[in-house]
């Protein structure tokens, strides 16, 4: 006799499995295997496949993501409290760059159709980004954008819109504070994303101390413009309007002034047309949120998958979320390129290690509720996860928070797990979109690039039908491989960097702030 | 002869005054008191009255603002490539609660046309506030609040407006860091604020750290509403929406369970009007942003001057900007009411020194740029300037970074000096209106209290003219006396709390973003 429930046992050595089925499995039930529940497990929560003694190790992804409380007999649910998290893999004991390079053989034949830049990158979106240097001019930028889109935009039909990248930094910050490093780069990397296509407009105020030159990397007395993708636009005053400027008397000179700016730099980026661009000019960025018990076993392998995919066609891949890899560190350094490259990879650790520690906090702090509730017992067995979307890859870069992009190839971006922070830290490393990952659901969305969703649960797929842009639950209830789910991600990669798919975010507008990593005191 | 510059000097031991005249003065002019100028020296920045001495002490407000680098002659430009910053008071030889209490008379007769609330507090506007318990939700909040402002707001003409209280918190943090404490206080007691009349909403995703029940401190047990001023919303569900409920079958669901939610909290709040209210009532927070060498001259100075009279009227006041005020803490210490009081102020001073040595900076971190070309040469000299808006009255309690009000009259209430995270701050403590006085420029503003700006000079008050709400430059150039300025003042916080006047920032419509202060660890 057949059960009707389906359990998922990740490795041949793994003593826990996952219920599959939506409501989970109550007492009693007969599970495959010829194990009997001894008590109701929810969906995505583990069982034990065998006794497990006292301080014996819970083992999946044929790795131990805790130990044993208590004994506990087969058939029960493996919930957080009977579970003991391990210690962190040591960082002065790892493997460096020992792992055999995988044979991928290359991928050719595929493009993307993007708005190539004069630098040789390609944007995803044709966007006037207006940046700025300082959070006290949120609210005329934001009162600028909004006229920008009612009166301008209609005129510039290939502008795909226009951004207002405001954020919390620019003054009252210790901007001499050695952590300053870290927001300082990501603003002035951010202005130099693909999807601006070199055409950034500044706002500043006057007074602030990040200036917008030094935003800008421009040298003032020069006043040569560094931007190495505006073909007509050569110095600072085609880019910067400050609100403090003495020719602006009151309010209305200071819009005028912003809108007559913003029509020029429309009417370069209105020029642009699609093209096809080799993969090397994708950069995507992948990333989780709201993880469940099948981020791990859905989602995130698929991504994997597809990171394979796009890296093996000439293109580059960042995975990111330092407290999220911390726990798995020992699975991604044997997989450096390079000794360095594993270096580099201990140092961003370390950092976060101290970042937290400093604030009197540690890794446990990652996991949330809904990720418990999600049947995820810790911040070990939530690496293990999402690691995954890393794929087989060597990682050939590491680079630090807001860092731009170096080499081509699967990139380990350091950034907090945070959705905000990650995502705004990869589009400055130039990201120019992004796999986005869910279990419990969000709605994330970025206006600054198109993201996709992918849930990993076809109960959050469906039920979610207008948010959730690929429902990699099908994976679990094998109407399609991970393989063919890896494949149909490549190909909508492909497809909404070329704008010939949408994702939902943007058809709805549902777009988040961008959100600085700001490890520096405020003052 | 009489000369046609104008120098202002503070106190009569002072060796330094600023020069008033717009342009500054020209080598070779001749100053009031038979001072001629060795050098070119700009409007607002300090000349030598006498010829100081190596090492010797540069006195301004009566206090040491610095010490001579090398010798400075009679008529030189004190600029602060000459100056030496002092070392800011020990915080444990200051003297505490030992002043003798000023004899003020009270102020009879004086009200406002506030919302009165069930609980006593009254608001000075009527702001249906959609508070979040997450960042992952803002993207439908904004698309919300939009569709609120079109299509329901029209219906209920009494409710002022709808707010989004977007933040960065909620999830991706380490919440369980000794420092949270300060986002999460400051979240739960903005939904206090009497500006929303009990009658705050809350949208939350559902596996977020920070729940809603939580945000609103209701006891989900109990299902017993705590907001003390909701009439008639008794249970969660009436302030709660979860985006992940599983009710909520994709996107518009969410949308229509949050319009329905919205219409029946507009109901109530539309019933409400403005009647008179006690001064006691209304809780002034005073800040400055983008000061210059005249803040501490004029704007300031009639802050301090309304701020008493708002005390003597039995209102509150609240002044802030922990960074402003370190190196006059020794100024204000002797004027706490207790020596309890006393020891807050030191508790504070302390706990934001170590803050920022954390973070490898310290308290010089707070000049800006804009602040030294105003003639502010370091931060002793600015916060000399900056307490001045504190006036003479006793401080009679100390706020810890977003806590809540607990007595009349003047406060200190801790925040960083950064203007968005002050005016956050200020406001969860209970800040119904807020005064904010520039030298510089800035375009501030909130959308949840309104904010009347202040110039120091009236080269910005002219300028911005419409951004400005009252020019002190007028108490340099002998227009207005400072005391007639206090008054002026105080009668226009009345007038704009009463909804007879509107406020520049909010009849352009221009609104900054509230700003969370986070001093623990991301993840
Ligand atoms: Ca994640
Ligand atoms: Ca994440
Ligand atoms: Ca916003
Ligand atoms: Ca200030
Ligand atoms: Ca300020």
């Amino acid at each position: 006799m057949s059960s009707s429930y389906v359990l998922i046992k990740i490795h041949d050595s793994d003593n826990v499995a996952i219920i599959l089925n939506q409501g989970g499995a109550p007492k009693g039930a007969e599970l495959p295997g010829g194990i009997t529940l001894i008590e109701d497990v929810p969906q995505g929560h583990k069982v034990a496949l065998v006794d497990i003694e006292t301080g014996g190790q819970v083992r999946r992804y044929n790795e131990v993501v805790g130990y044993a409380k208590h004994e506990i007999k087969q058939g029960s649910w493996v919930s957080e409290k009977v579970v003991d998290m391990p210690t962190p893999p040591k960082l002065d004991e790892l493997q460096l760059a020992t792992r055999e390079k995988p044979n991928f053989e290359p991928l050719e034949g595929y493009t993307f159709d993007g708005y190539k830049n004069p630098d040789g990158s390609a944007g995803t979106k044709n966007l006037l980004g207006i940046s700025t240097s300082v959070q006290c001019v949120a609210g005329i930028t934001d009162y600028v954008v909004k006229l920008i889109k009612k009166t301008l935009l209609p005129k510039y039909p290939n502008v795909d819109g226009v951004v207002a990248l405001n954020h919390t930094y620019g003054c009252g910050v210790a901007i001499t504070a050695p952590a300053a490093i870290v927001p300082i780069r990501t603003l002035q990397n951010m202005a130099k994303n693909p999807n601006f296509g070199g055409e950034i407009m500044v706002v500043g105020l006057g007074c602030e101390k990040l200036s917008p030159s030094r935003l800008l990397e421009i040298d003032e007395e020069q006043a040569v413009n560094l931007l190495p993708n505006s073909e007509a636009a050569k110095t600072l005053e085609d880019h910067v309007v400050s609100l403090q400027d003495e020719n602006h008397h009151g309010f209305q000179d200071m819009v005028d002034h912003i809108m007559e700016m913003a029509e020029a730099h429309l009417e370069r980026l209105n020029k642009r047309r699609r093209e096809p661009c080799p993969i090397s000019e994708l950069v995507v960025g992948m990333q989780c949120g709201g993880s469940d018990a099948f981020s791990g076993v859905t989602a995130n392998p698929a991504v994997g998958y597809a990171s394979d995919l796009i890296v093996r066609a000439g293109g580059s891949v960042m995975f990111s979320e330092v407290s999220e890899v911390r726990d798995g560190i020992h699975l991604l350094t044997p997989r450096a390129d390079t000794v360095e490259v594993g270096q580099a990879l201990l140092r961003e650790m370390q950092w976060f290690d101290d970042y937290l520690s400093q604030g009197k906090a540690d890794r446990s702090a990652n996991t949330t509720p809904g990720n418990k509730k999600g049947g995820l017992n810790n911040i070990v067995e939530k690496s293990l996860g999402s690691i995954t979307k890393s794929g087989n890859s060597p990682i050939v870069d590491v680079l630090s928070p807001g860092e731009r992009i170096r080499k081509r190839g699967l990139n380990f971006a350091a950034t907090p797990a945070s959705d905000f922070i990650c995502g705004t830290l990869q589009f400055a490393s130039g990201m120019n979109i992004q796999v986005f990952t869910t279990g419990r659901g969000t709605p994330y969305g970025l206006e600054v690039a198109p993201v996709i969703k992918v849930s990993t649960n076809s109960t959050l797929g469906k039920r979610w039908h207008d948010l959730i842009d690929m429902d990699a639950g099908r994976i679990a209830s094998k109407e399609i491989t991970l393989e063919e789910a890896g494949w149909e991600l490549f190909h909508l990669i492909l497809d909404v960097a070329s704008g010939r798919k949408q994702v939902a975010a943007d058809r709805l507008g549902l777009h988040n702030d961008l959100v600085l990593f700001n490890p520096a005191p405020v003052t």
